[in-house]
């Protein structure tokens, strides 16, 4: 825990003394997610998996008021910070777990989310780690478990290999390109939300590419 | 002709006095496309569309002995150019069709192309152009028919909204991604060979997207 591998570099976030004292104060909103976890009551519209410090979730909920936002991250410091701009924003459409993705199967129904989120998700760039890759066979199974049936992943990336990999893992496993940027600028889709990665790599002068996978209707 | 409109310029080749004597004294190799033009009787197992001055099919047609190349450009300097080239190289496996694409279905036998080869074509960037665009569905359509079953069409590009739409309308329209490349580099692919215009561009440090589609099984 406390440990980001992203781009190969192992990027170390700074333990906060005030991080669990805050999940333990906020039980409502942030979730502990692990194998005993249950199902979620409430519907889920739009799920973010790995959503960091959450600058896309808290953003995206605050232009999406109507819709039920969940985002999980592995990091208890990553989503103190981000609980922390819920709160400041008063936001009562945003629940946040905290833990491995390997539990959501337990607590999410079928045929429920219209949008899941990938934004600058792990590359995991050596061969014997495309299991975890986020946009894996295994990955998109589950997507298509849990996405309604015209239901879309939408990816953010400014990793070129693991974006390669992905429009083509994605389109062989059940879904079809919606629409593709392979030099995504700010402004080219009024529905979305800058995530603090990506503004950081925008002012690296990187490119961000991103992706709009649709389930293919049966 | 003798006019190539490109990235929204009019990139016009000098015209080349030599041009229409050497098409003329080498009719064995340079066809003349028009609507009269015969099928060809041997079978093509390499399509390029757009081959400029010919770097890419000379180069291709030289690492690909056993296969049949044949090229087609509209521009007659432009394919008289790359007819000096096949020429000096001695090359008895390529044959070069000058004029526009739009008389090749006349031309080309159904189920005989192995892969079609689309090197930094115009990418039409006005959308009441878009037909012209040659991964527009009406092409995907044709290359379908000209492809074996296993046949693929392989893309590469400087021009981004380009590549963002053809990554969408071929996977829509008959083809899957075989493999996607959203910076690719000299030595990716040993098959390959560089065009001249991929040289300029990785001369300015623009980034080079390739595509492999392959034909759909029905």
């Amino acid at each position: 825990m406390g440990e980001i591998l992203y781009n190969g570099f192992t990027m170390r976030m700074r333990k906060k003394k005030w991080a669990l004292p805050f999940i333990e104060a906020h039980r409502d909103l942030i979730i502990d997610l692990n194998e005993n976890t249950s199902c979620l009551d409430e519907t889920i519209d739009i799920l973010e998996i790995g959503c960091g410090k959450g600058d896309f979730i808290v953003g995206y909920a605050l232009k999406h008021p109507q819709s039920t936002c969940v985002a999980v991250e592995k990091d208890p410091n990553a989503i103190a910070v981000c609980g922390k701009k819920v709160v400041e924003a008063c936001l009562s459409n945003v629940r946040l777990y905290c833990g491995d993705g390997k539990y959501l199967p337990n607590v999410i129904q079928s045929d429920t989310i219209t949008t899941i989120f990938l934004n600058h998700s792990d590359p995991w760039p050596k061969k014997h780690h495309a299991r975890r890759r986020l946009t894996h066979e295994d990955f998109a199974r589950l997507y298509r478990t849990w996405l309604k049936p015209e239901g879309t992943v939408v990816q953010k990336t400014d990793n070129a290999h693991f974006f390669d990999y992905s429009l083509v893992s994605m389109s062989h496993h059940g879904f079809e390109l919606a629409q593709v940027w392979v030099n995504y600028q700010i402004g080219d889709d009024n529905d979305d939300v800058p995530s603090e990665y990506e503004m950081k790599f925008r002012g690296l002068n990187q490119p961000i590419y991103r992706a709009i996978y649709q389930v293919v209707k049966p």
